[in-house]
């Protein structure tokens, strides 16, 4: 395969705010063209948004299903080679396995599906069919938290005794919903979002992060959501206690009701040696603790990172990258991996270092266990998948 | 009184920490002379210590006890106005008491006392005396948390939603209490420093903090304490869970075993209508967000702050003050009231805003709540003082 | 022209640093395709990197003379749209030249030509061909660089009387042209740089900004450039005083020898009213000073911004974008632009915001002029264009 | 001298701004008593001062000379031992030499002296009487700069290149010295505060910083002066481009018409090897920047400093020390000093580490080779002192 692989996608029409996301994140190395989609549930507007994007009309469908049927019947040389679901989360399961069962690789937004129940099913599907699938958690794609995670693997830090991570909002902290906010709109209704909001929207990024960064696995928590604004549906904020397979311990916390509060997304994790801390807001940073000496900051772009951090950065130090950056780097790393089974070449470790089924189960998981623990009055709940 | 007050020191000799910092709070703003001391329950360390504190050697005693007899009956025009108790806490009650039966005016470090029921008892005296009490939260100190506290009070930010507040350190991540250092000893010998050890060396701190700035009570808590560092006999690190009594709730951490951290105490608060943010790592500053507008860093030493922050500042913005600064603002805050009562002259609201027995007891209340939950399977205890 | 613009690409083969940046700049957004390419002066890596880059091998040519002339015989619905020059700077006139003449806009890495002479020349060209061109200072891509110039222009901050613009590297600290470094090699050879090393590199970014943001010219200068690293041809560090046509002083400074210094351009303006502040290193936040009142912290994506930093984000605020945003806002825009006029559509002042010929002829002749300062032993010398 | 030192002060009557802090900083750390004091050349306002401060009426003086003397005449065990001078620039020499001469030894609030020449005969009065001088450049008491001029010693970060210093003030930006604000008055009065304004006020702090960091000596200049604020009678405005005795170059610049800044100088410094960068509103951390291995961030208060930084600060890392213990530090290694020697002690290279006579000197020349700089139409002047 001498080309860039063909995407199509289903979801992320116009006024959609994480499909156009997408689409950069998946434009930008040259690694793949969008060649089709199936924009939206209304076909007048999937049809709109295929113009706006430059797509060839017949391209363009108006269901997910015809979307699919169709390209797995076009010939190699033009068929799509994946797609890309941007749908809210109702709308996750249904075109994945679609997908997989055409023959087509998926990328999927996070949560990875509505219930746990569905994801469980899905990751059968991803076996099955031997589709390569990644899940969209974009913030294991940083450069620095590449780079955090092979710290920690490292043992450099020593035994990992405490994780804090935390992802503060303030954009709902009015009843958003009630105006005419799309964003807003789906993400508190139960019958889109799922049985969870703000811990589905946010707290599955946060609990990616914490476990991908420790290389641990939480076995406990006790969790306490919140519906802080009057009249809303679903949490819009939460904290939740964790318990870690080797001992360590941590507090995770999201909130939407944060007022004033942007998007900075924040992990500390401490070992016997020292500690390091990184945050959204200054992505290009890592803060390297230790017991007796200064504490360092290591940079993306510098030299003396490791091949997993250096191989998700595209400039050299002092050149921001963000958040569309660390997207791509998902897409980037899954269209390598896919170009590399079609072509029976080796796909590096670099590469394959995407979030995929088993990290999406996990954030299903934890979903239905933080709302079942914060019913409850006791304190720890085990967490299992 | 057109003088400098007369103080008198219990604990506080060679090798001690905060003995050293009180003295360099009292003296700072010239408005108190150290008089006298008994700095170490062996008489010849309160010698030596003395003499390198150019005290008279008749003014140096080997207890406490002899101390505040003696100075008793001095003359009026020499004897000590107050002390200061900076010993460890299972030696705070019993000087306290003693020095207020005697007429003396008494500045505590914190925890106010070994037990709740001392703390109680404490009260009474205080009460019964009618002598000025201090006790020593010094993190309320600070110009900018004094204008968070007003900036709540205020209303601007609306209802208060969420509390967040954290003190991370790292100087107990190994086993310190092992070698010979003196500070670690007694912070982690429950003899000494009672039931708890993190929460009560700093997690009391943090509570203080959270009710300070909020000017809201905590009337729940759920607390998970741990024993990070194998061998030691109290709590390293904590995380409590908190409900307010206007219905907000929030996240109180604090770790002894975080490696690389320092002494960052943090609180961030967040109402209606937007929130603050303070760190003592960059102490002169507050941030101020709200909903739709820029933050706002609002800067010690500024003309538009409250008349709390200004009072609590000495230098124009841009010169920082820190951490001793706070700390002297009590001791400058107390002094300004013992004159003002010796003179009966009019005592102003900013100069009483020092903490004292009544943070006091919601503060050993507070350690015995966290310990007791940290036992229980119970999620959420009441916090009732 | 409903369709993506389709790019041929100058220069910019494996290994060279800006090819790349330029590519991922030009397809991010899905304005612009990469069809066809003359990557290096060596034929067989010009084919290797089409090879790479996924070209139809017809569409990668040997040289750039050939590139042009073969593109202009293709049939409309085939032929490259642009080009993108990213050449060493000995080879930037002779190609823009060229492609304009031949009927093709162009984007053209900065400084815009080797010599004043051939700048003011290529100017003509634009002038004649009526072609759309864009010189690539990409920090005034930037939103929040995009806000300042802006707020500046809106008189908040009162006349403007200081302008200091910074521009600290460290990457030529060391004698690294002698290693096999290409970046560095070309960019310390006067044959292909040109008179000045530091001052044409970077120096002339910091100087566009300095009016860009300020919306004044600089009309005198003293300069001193230095050679620190022994052996090297071309100046590494250079400060320029300025004198602005308002009567404003300010200070550029740009090195390439502060070891550890990464990239940080940073600008600092102060008018009669207010300053503001930005820097590379926390490029969606400018902060805005004021007399009387706390600074601000103005950050990109929110809602409270001007439509030109508006329309020149792509996330909401804390999804922190970087320098290939920024970038990729030239060529955004640039496209927009050339697809208006294609369309003979009306161009939006947002759109037309990019830096072209005049900003290309004030660099070359802010080379020369520092240059010819350095050497003279007076203090102020006129700038004039 | 197993006592406290005794300071009689001259100047810092009521409103006057840098003689509370002078007080603060001399009786901080319990070394030093304020014993006698002539706060104002009004007589009245002296005594009502004195009161304020708790003195004894028989020691608040009417005028220096009547203090110097009758301080000179009071028996051993009674009489002041130093005189701290905070008057403005214009009563520094007299006062200085007075005392001197009367056997006491001096702390001078900078810049030295009225002109250059005042400067080198007070050196002469200095060597004459061997009394112990100290010239209050604040900025080199705080322990990280202890500790740049250290590592710069050191010979770790090379042979030093390029030193950087900033002084950036904003609150001269109206011309606030017709309303009737105290400091704004004397500072831009030719009469009181000599031939600079800026230069002589913060220039001077900046030039001490950096040859007090560098450890080199600046040997020419290219001075910039301005007057930006109209009817202002001197300088508010500077830059001054540095050559240094090792062939380093540097740029000075100070500014008081920095609309919105407050008082954050700055100094970065870089070597073949490595830089580093400090400044005031982040004073307890200093930037270690390397050319291949991670910057690190240095903290007063950990065990990894040098002696001469360790000495300088009194409470562990992230207790924050500000200005006043800049300050202190000044009065505390002057105390150390003047007791070791009438103690016949040795004295410890760390105390002997504060400015005197050579830098205030320095400073004077300084001040006039800027003014004379700022003149000719010649770039580079010599500095010879």
């Amino acid at each position: 395969m001498k080309r860039k692989l063909r995407m199509g996608m289903i979801g992320g029409g116009k006024d959609a705010f994480i499909g156009a996301i997408h689409r950069i994140a998946a434009l930008m190395d040259g690694q793949i063209e969008l060649v089709c989609g199936a924009f939206s549930s209304n076909a007048e507007k999937s049809k709109l948004s295929g113009e706006a994007l430059f797509l060839s009309p017949d391209r363009v469908y108006a269901t997910y299903e015809e979307m699919i049927r169709t390209e797995a019947s076009l010939p190699e040389d033009k068929k799509m080679d994946f797609v890309s679901i941007v749908t809210p989360n109702h709308v996750h399961f249904g075109p994945a396995k679609m997908a997989m069962e055409h023959g087509f690789d998926v990328v999927l937004d996070k949560p990875m599906t509505f219930t746990l129940e569905e994801a469980k099913a899905l990751q059968q599907v991803v076996e099955k069919t031997g589709r390569t699938f990644c899940l969209t958690h974009t913030y294991s794609g940083y450069p620095m938290i590449k780079e955090a995670r092979q710290l920690v693997a490292s043992g450099k830090l020593g035994r990992i005794r405490k994780v804090y991570v935390e992802y503060p909002q303030g954009w709902l902290s009015t009843f958003l919903e009630n105006s005419n906010q799309k964003q807003a709109a789906w993400r508190t209704d139960p019958k889109r979002s799922g049985i969870a909001g703000c811990m589905g929207d946010i707290g599955t990024h946060a609990f990616n992060m914490a476990e991908y960064v420790s290389g641990l696995q939480v076995t406990s928590i006790c969790a306490d959501l919140q519906v802080v604004v009057e009249g809303r549906l679903l949490d819009d904020d939460g904290t939740v206690l964790l318990k870690f397979n080797n001992g360590a311990t941590g507090i995770l916390f999201a909130t939407q009701v944060a007022a004033g509060e942007e998007n900075n997304i924040k992990i500390r994790v401490y070992g016997e040696e020292g500690g390091l801390e990184w945050q959204q807001s200054d992505a290009n940073t890592l803060l390297l603790k230790w017991l007796d000496k200064p504490t360092e900051i290591l940079r993306a772009g510098t030299g003396y990172l490791s091949s997993y951090a250096s191989h998700n950065a595209r400039t050299p130090a002092g050149h921001p990258e963000g958040y569309l950056e660390a997207f791509a780097n998902l897409y980037r790393n899954f269209a390598l991996t896919v170009r590399a089974k079609a072509n029976q070449e080796p796909v590096q470790p670099e590469w394959l270092d995407f979030p995929g089924a088993e990290e999406g189960i996990r954030g299903m998981a934890f979903i239905e266990a933080v709302v079942a623990s914060s019913k409850t009055d006791m304190k720890w709940m085990p967490f299992e998948v």
